[in-house]
């Protein structure tokens, strides 16, 4: 049986981070969720998602219970605050590139602004973004896509794509489909590209169990007529 | 402000639940999650989904604090187990007649089968699924749809529809598109419809918000090309 490790921390998409999990599971993966967390440990440990759903973890983020001998798969999800903690962790931004080097899978979903968090100026934009794990974890050149509000901090460093979901060898990212013009006052720009969740959890199931579980899978969830995946 | 009151139980779907209440607070709903629960009280409750992930209500479900005068909506999703414990408590049903009494919105997502849960030749079966709460409370006919699964339980006493999403007057339910044959070997004939949880959110959304609001909220969530909704 496959297996994935799903991080999660205060202000993770909670859509993101349930459509993962949720749908590996279907697969018959073994779902670990990993609490990645700043402040003092809190009993039972519970994140609170960036629209106020509280998801109580698997357990807590340790480092060496993480590793790519341990899972088979490494999941960043979302969620402006709750990608800041996690990309900004050197251990997961380690845990990473152990992965890829191991040839076992990583996913990552882009995450865009939360309400009323205003982003042009800032230095310290990157780092906010949960797709941008791929800038601090200092991953080589590749084919990669994101949120389109950050074409341009990734584009000099990867090969940029505008798919809703790209392959990298193990490397699996997602965003929204086109390109769009980012205006900071509409909420486009300070919002989640939640809408690829679903075709970024089969693609993870496709690549750990095979197409026919994929399919096997997507039938029961009866998606509406037309549904692109 | 609009405000929902959102039932969540040991065995709901978990995306089914997170979708609805993320969706309407993008929207500006106030939301309350409140535990279903027939066993001794813990503390802090958690509500294990049907995939495992543990969720933490923001209150316990109490009748009295639950009225169409607290909230402008009463939201039942579905997974089989969380929808039988949801469908059978007779203060749920009450509250599902009270609110459309009182011209208040009430919305359930249709529910299928458990892994491994056989349901031919079962009586109970009707009580087993979250959407047939329209059936446990005893509604007057009207428009509705359901999991195509359980069609031959509704047809009779409602004006069945096929559409993903029905709306009857304050009544919304929701399901997967087209009729299918159901075979219990099938995996479809024991899963979820959970991929009519994103348009049954929006209608919702756009019934207590109106359809600007809905615009709103879809656009910066980034589905990909083509997604019917």
């Amino acid at each position: 049986m496959p297996s994935a490790l799903i991080l999660i921390a205060d202000g993770t998409e909670e859509m993101e981070f349930t459509i993962t999990y949720d749908t590996l599971v279907r697969a018959g993966v073994d779902c670990k969720s990993a609490f990645v967390h700043n402040d003092e440990f809190v009993t039972p440990p519970a994140a609170k998602g960036s629209r106020g759903i509280k998801i109580v973890p698997d357990g807590y983020f340790e480092p060496a219970d993480s590793g790519p001998d341990k899972f088979d798969a490494l999941v960043v999800p979302g969620g402006a605050k709750g990608a800041e903690t996690i990309s900004q962790n050197s251990a997961v931004q380690k845990l990473v590139r152990d992965y890829l080097a191991e040839g076992k899978l990583v996913g990552m979903i882009c995450a865009g602004m939360p309400d009323g968090y205003t982003y042009l100026g800032r230095t310290d934009f990157a780092a906010r973004l949960g797709s941008l794990a791929a800038l601090t974890s200092g991953l080589p050149k590749q084919p990669l896509t994101s949120h389109p509000s950050v074409i341009a901090q990734l584009q000099d460093e990867f090969i940029y794509s505008e798919d809703s979901v790209v392959v990298s060898n193990n490397l699996i990212t997602s965003r929204g489909p086109g390109k769009r013009t980012i205006d900071p006052n509409t909420p486009f720009a300070k919002a989640l590209a939640s809408g690829t969740a679903f075709p970024f959890a089969f693609k993870m199931v496709e690549l750990l169990c095979g197409p026919e579980k994929r399919q096997e899978v997507h039938g029961p969830m009866v998606f509406p007529a037309g549904t692109p995946w």
